[in-house]
């Protein structure tokens, strides 16, 4: 069904709200969330904000506020408290910012999260402020190492920012070869998985989004792919998350934000961001294949396209039960 | 032809000095050509040298020494004085680990370089302080973005190091399908590339080193792969390297080096390094598969059984121009 953004959004801050957020807290989130929405990554959106429920529900709405347990003039340290990572990431991105404006580099850790969202949404929060930025999160061990069938590593996001004389170029993946998200809406929707993406708990592979959230996932990339899911683990733990992080909460967050002008004015990087990416979206294409595109161009395009038609695309199943929650039952 | 590792070191070193480089550079470039050979991946090791002497032989063997063109406690900007990475890369992780033990976090770029070797060489100096690092470095344009045909970014290697209580954890990886360097070994052994890795000039396939060299390698990992060399590219150009750099020339190389202890005692951290790295070799494997391994275990057991033999395995066509460059011809 179709639904109008206006309403989209107050449905979705309202639910947010009945879950025991701030209208503050709720406006954060209903931003990241709707945002999801408008770039076409669905499984992250409205549905998402059923899979957060269902987690409050389980582990209770009562919560403290993000606080900071260590700090340097370049980097920072949050307990998150068992706060959404869209709170989390939100404001160990602030502090980052703030405080590579003041130093030129700084690094904020965060655990005790959970339900990072996108970190492109971090990434373009940094790069308005002409900063470039990595970030990372890890989360429960959904994934399978290459080679292996048991959990080790979460679906791990990993991204990087730069700013550019337009919209900014981000690079945002997860390390799995399907993300957890889509795994639970296949579930919801009744719908199979793709092939070779998924084992079952006994390590035989599988199409069953039930018996994939029992196993594991299968990394994305093979062993390249699996070592960057590696990667995004061990920052997440250098954040403070376990090894081994338990069902939806004890994720890590990481962010590094970084000044151009550490290396050249900053309106010459810039430029130079936007010179490479025409370079690159002038590349022959393939034969037969679509004009190449740049990381992000696709998700600005959805998103302008969307806000101009002022509606969002929503599985009637997901919206009869954010109305339900909505009227907190 | 096996060569006796303090005869294969002593064969580098002193071609390096017959090609203009004093002897400390000499001993630091030839550690790391030869760790390439310990490690397994000849094509970075002797046969390098043969490149390295090619391209000098057609630009020119005098150089200035590398200098630091701006400076801040967090950070250094290099020009590389068209050195090669060996040489610069090692210079730019001094001064990072020099000022990550200072003040937590550093970032070091450089750019006027070429050859940057195994980034996780760069990677285990800052393991072996107790540092976590990610550097990267870009290159000329070999290689096509996902969908085109012509090269857009480098083979681009990017690379993150870990220290544990033990070997650390370094996964370092090229963004492209084929390392430059397997391409030129193929052109001088006359062997054919595997299929799906490179395009000709005119954006057809191929097999041939020679016509690949002259077109375009595939990048690595589709989409998300090519994604990130672009990211790669853009922190090459962040350090001072043109969007799109001359043929083995005017490279650039990005180091941030941090100290754990930003986030928790470094002990603390090595340990829970060591914990996550058990858990993914205990991994149960895929049916008939062998043990899960973590990145870098096999480059440092390679290494081990190398070493312990004394020997390496070199072509006899290398070694034999080797010998002439030592002789100065």
């Amino acid at each position: 069904m179709r639904l109008a953004l206006s309403e989209a959004r107050s449905l979705v801050e309202s639910v947010l709200v009945t879950l025991e957020h701030t209208d503050a807290d709720a406006r954060i989130i209903a931003d990241h969330l709707i945002d999801c929405e408008l770039r076409g990554l669905q499984y992250g959106g409205l549905p998402r904000l059923v899979s957060i429920a269902e987690r409050l529900q389980r582990t209770g709405t009562s919560r403290e506020p993000v606080t900071v347990v260590h700090e340097t003039p370049v980097s920072a340290r949050l307990d998150g408290k068992d706060n959404l990572g869209y709170l989390v990431g939100y404001r160990a991105t602030e502090i980052a910012i703030a405080k590579a404006l003041d130093t030129g580099l700084a690094v904020v850790g965060a655990n005790e999260t959970w339900y990072t969202g996108m970190l492109s949404w971090f990434a373009e929060m940094a790069a308005a402020r002409g900063l470039v930025s990595m970030s990372a999160s890890n989360a429960t061990a959904w994934v399978a190492p290459h080679g292996g069938t048991e959990g080790r590593f979460g679906t791990n996001p990993i991204c990087f920012g730069f700013p550019s004389t337009g919209d900014p170029v981000i690079w945002d993946i997860g390390t799995s070869a399907i993300m957890h998200a889509e795994v639970v809406l296949a579930g919801r929707l009744g719908t199979p998985l793709p092939d070779g993406v998924a084992f079952d708990g006994d390590g035989s592979p599988t199409t069953d989004p039930a018996a994939a959230l029992a196993g594991a996932f299968a990394p994305w990339g093979g062993h390249k792919g699996s070592g960057l899911g590696h990667v995004v683990q061990l920052l997440g733990v250098l954040a403070g998350s376990p090894p081994a992080p338990p069902v939806l909460a004890g994720f890590g967050f990481l962010i590094v934000v970084m000044k151009p002008d550490l290396m050249m004015p900053e309106a010459e990087y810039r430029e130079m961001v936007t010179r490479y990416a025409e370079m690159v979206r002038n590349t022959r294409p393939v034969e037969g294949g679509n004009a190449v595109r740049m990381p992000f161009d696709r998700s600005a395009a959805d998103r302008r396209a969307r806000i101009a038609a002022g509606v969002i695309e929503v599985d009637e199943r997901i919206h009869a039960r954010l109305l339900e929650l909505q009227a907190g039952r």
